[in-house]
């Protein structure tokens, strides 16, 4: 079987991403990253979907001292109320600089390093079009200087099952694989329950609304 | 004045090139990776580089904790009393899997933040022909994978002020500077003092040779 590196953060997208590896036959190791996020839920329930999926992790500390995103800086106000339209409209203050490039290079060194064939990554263009690095052409260029600028680089693609879907198509893919959605985690502020009305919580109702189910997190007597 | 992040390793490569981003007309923001290298005196040298500069730093510790390169693995062994053809033929043991990838990755990730506009690197392709991360083809992929897939990586050059210098005219440089040259260190291995047979301390004892000068490192009564 063939090695693969899943960047699973506890949410929908990535624990489908790894079901998604496994369908593709691959062999995959989590990488899990701690990177001083205001929302400190999600790295638990990455690494209690890791566990329970029999997948081996890896937990990276990242100590992005630095501030400017809503995601890290409690300066800042993580949006809320906001419609889908407007979600999409622009960069979002929940923008973290460089994230998906950071978290890419890093799994890189790991598939270099353990001679893993694959990345995967659950990033999807259309709910969150305003991030620049959840682009096609993102991941595309990202790849070209994989292949310039390590040994190995030609033999690790780079995966981004779910770039095209909506997240109601995702959880639909996820509900198929049997993806344990009662452990994941999709809320940007660091609460015990989800706030409801952050940009991810209005995604995640969403898709579960239209798919005319409960979001099994709230199922299991939470 | 423009604001710059300089890459700083402690060796002579990156302190020159933080005294030319300097004279370039940069504020210097220094970022040292701690990446469980053996040889542990590097990041202590770059401390204090950055502190008799007054150049502000940070620290950042990644946790490579993956191995496959002579840098970081105890298993395998640093090469040693190579001569300076030998070390340009194939990519060294010493080659960390996708090192520089992560570093500015990490350092685009500051600069966004911070609002700098240049990332200075000491890579140098001529010396370390062999590692694919120091080439300037890399160099020019990478911002192009900046402008992708970040908010502002438009705004953010890279610069390479010594990629086509040998070791000899990187010293000329540094001494033409004042860099303090008695606070580098080159050894890849982690001892007490350099151990004068790996590549690094090859190219090191060969570029004051040629200059006619001794090292001052070992000038300093050490």
């Amino acid at each position: 079987m063939k090695k693969g590196v899943v960047l699973l953060s506890g949410g929908i997208d990535s624990a489908t991403t790894l079901f998604l590896a496994k369908e593709k036959g691959y062999n995959p190791r989590a990488l899990i990253f701690n990177y001083g996020q205001k929302n400190k839920k999600e790295v638990g329930c990455a690494k209690k979907i890791a566990k329970k999926t029999r997948t081996p992790y890896t937990v990276i500390k990242l100590p992005f001292s630095w501030k400017g995103s809503a995601l890290l800086d409690s300066h800042i106000k993580i949006p809320s109320g906001r419609s889908l339209k407007e979600i999409g409209e622009n960069i979002p203050s929940t923008y973290v600089p460089a994230r998906n490039l950071v978290f890419l290079s890093v799994a890189a060194s790991l598939a270099e390093s353990v001679k893993a064939e694959g990345i995967f990554i659950g990033a999807h263009a259309e709910d969150y079009s305003g991030y620049p690095d959840c682009t096609k052409e993102f991941f595309e260029s990202f790849r070209k200087t994989l292949i310039r600028g390590t040994k190995e680089g030609r033999r690790i693609k780079i995966y981004t099952p779910l770039l095209k879907k909506d997240k109601t198509a995702i959880v639909k893919i996820g509900l198929r694989l049997g993806v344990p959605f009662e452990d994941t985690w999709s809320c940007y502020e660091g609460g015990k329950r989800p706030c409801g009305s952050c940009d991810s919580c209005i995604f995640r109702k969403n898709a579960f609304k239209r798919i005319g189910i409960p979001d099994p997190y709230f199922v299991r007597g939470r």
